[in-house]
């Protein structure tokens, strides 16, 4: 099976999601792209996740989202994700969750600002949220449209999407994303973890502002890009 | 023993709640109704929940609510379950719990709207909030009278118990149903979420409104009735 | 050992606190009284709990407080279990901890209302405040003192200690008790949910006011006194 | 290998955060210092909870900060912790994290509080919030400069790091010591526990003020310093 090895990451990927508290009922999923080979691996639609194996896992065709291996449909979110990956060509991995406090953030209609310093090692900047779909982009085709308004709203305002590796889609939830589906998992469990200190910090504070754009470049450029140098490298 | 698959599947119901977190203390039952057999399995009373086996659950008959097998009380509120079984004649399984948000909800009397995509997925609108019960409802038959408060409520609202399967009791807590009692549990496990996240947006947004209906029958039609389409169906 | 037994009961109640999250780093304590022998079994003092074993709960006399048995200090708020055993004679069990919104409530000073059936099925009425106390009273005999506000509590107010089996130390935290130290426990963990749904209420509706008395006296004597029905009697 | 115990103590210690709740992804360290062998024990950088091993513990010189022992490069934190180390000579372990409350009242730039007891027996009056740092301070020697303004903060208050073993980094988050690396970790604990329930209790009733000085005396002393009674001593 030329695939398995991708399989299995998309496979520990959606238990992270689980394990980590993002998770409820059937209620997200993740997939890698394998560009070389242009296929998307994701989870296949509403399986429950303490029944899901590697072999449930779907491989579908970038572009064009025909399976190519697997007897399961695909999540109804396959759309979306393959919308992204051809749309952000740099992003190997992305992770849909309906987490608890980013969600209130996607239903408020309320960008995650950068109100620490936590923010600024994961999104260097405020994490948007798309515009509402309309009627007709909710009728036909949503979960393609789902992407473009997230596409559409990284490219209204210029934003690089390996800084801002996330959006709110606007009463609904999170979509985050990285260069692996790994680190879209860790993005995913930041994002959820600042959506909350934020929603504290507001209730502290509640005209808190944002931290200053040198603290934000500090933050984010010692954690990414050429002079990065948190971690072992 | 005739119904001892019944019974099971309601002790995995009663242990899936606690395991979920809906449940502290003895603060919570399913059951299931088998139609055709005429009787309904349910939790015996305040029994704990690490003490308690399949033999523990009780068969009562419907209608009627006489136990039928089982050396146990059945919980104190059979008789709300058996009148929701008999004025929803679609549902075969109830859960009852007083988790958190929801139960705040209905302290606070205040139905749950639909925020976002999550709650439509799982219910078709707000879910309501009982009218109180008055003083003689609560001093005769007062578990009877709040079956009879949610069926007054669906039937005066024109609701299909299927499209919208939960109801608060005022000042009580939350109760949830399906076809099957393992769907009730998902239910009674989505509700307790969207409450959570419904109480968190308007934090952030105190005036937040409820989601366009086309994008409630999207998400609701998308995965209930005929033209469904999530899952592997 | 004579009271070996006791001190098992004694030593898995303190251990049920920290399962339910009632209890961080040693901040909690559950005692039990054997009356007809004179002596209370409780906590020794900042001891771990992952290290605690039945052999180091300690045996004190009662009335009296003289160590009866065991190697250990006693918690440091022996002195204030044993004022309420004194003063409550018809309780055996005492549970104290900081747990977080129950331990909100008493730092803001003020009272647990009823605000729904949760509640009324452990509360028979409001879970009052004790009044602060004064310097002196810290200065000498602090923990004696903080029983004797209590009690001065409970019988300025005409309130019978089994009907409402928990009390707040102003800026401190609670205490909770029955004639079992397994249902102290149990009262304990109903303490704490009820406050932190409380305050999710008035948050939903700040001027949510407590269930009528007609409800309150349902739920409370469905579970308590001689005409109760709820579990397996 | 004569630094294996410390290497031991700092790996428990950091693993230990982890099982608080204090700790998501990477965000946190903890060190211990061994003043007589002009060493400090530290977390290498960026290195997963679940793959951490005593030999990873990195052990740099003190002051200096030279690495003495250990492939790894130390924790990107290792300045603020060597500063602190050097300008509070009675301190033995140091704990940073991302936790959730307390972060939330460093993004506030909000100190915390004595609004009761569990604060008291930990922390001797507020917990403060340094100043923000400078852009100049943040362009070089970022960990440096975050070290010194807590140490500039504790030294204009005149307060004494051994009786509020703990400050908020403004937009940042929490530092906490004390004499051994064991009771920096509790303390750690006890600093968020305290952030959460102030939190609540400012919800609960907004002017909320601080308990009076006679009551943070009694629990501050009965926990520490030459008159301590807690615990088996």
């Amino acid at each position: 099976m030329p695939h398995d090895e991708l399989k299995q990451r998309v496979l520990r990927a959606n238990l992270a999601l689980v394990e980590a508290g993002l998770v409820t009922l059937t209620w997200g999923n993740a997939s890698a792209a394998d560009r070389r080979a242009g296929i998307v691996a994701i989870k296949p639609s509403g399986v429950p996740y303490d029944r899901l194996a590697a072999e449930d896992i779907v491989i579908v065709s970038l572009p064009g989202g025909r399976t190519v291996e697997g007897a399961a449909k695909p999540s109804s979110d396959t759309p979306t994700h393959l919308h992204l990956y051809e749309t952000f060509p740099d992003i190997g991995g992305i992770v849909h969750t309906h987490s608890t406090h980013a969600t209130a953030f996607a239903q408020a209609g309320r960008e995650i600002p950068p109100l620490g310093t936590t923010h600024a090692d994961h999104f260097y900047g405020p994490v948007p949220v798309a515009r509402p779909l309309t009627e007709s982009e909710v009728a036909k085709d949503y979960e393609l449209h789902t992407g473009r308004v997230i596409a559409e709203c990284f490219r209204g305002r210029g934003i690089d999407p390996l800084q801002i590796p996330a959006a709110l889609v606007h009463g609904h939830g999170p979509f985050a994303w990285a260069q692996t589906v790994e680190h879209a998992v860790e993005n995913a469990i930041a994002l959820e973890h600042c959506a909350q200190m934020a929603a504290l910090t507001w209730q502290l504070d509640p005209p808190a502002c944002t931290i200053p754009q040198y603290l934000l470049d500090r933050h984010f450029l010692r954690k990414h890009g050429p002079s990065a140098t948190y971690g072992q490298r």
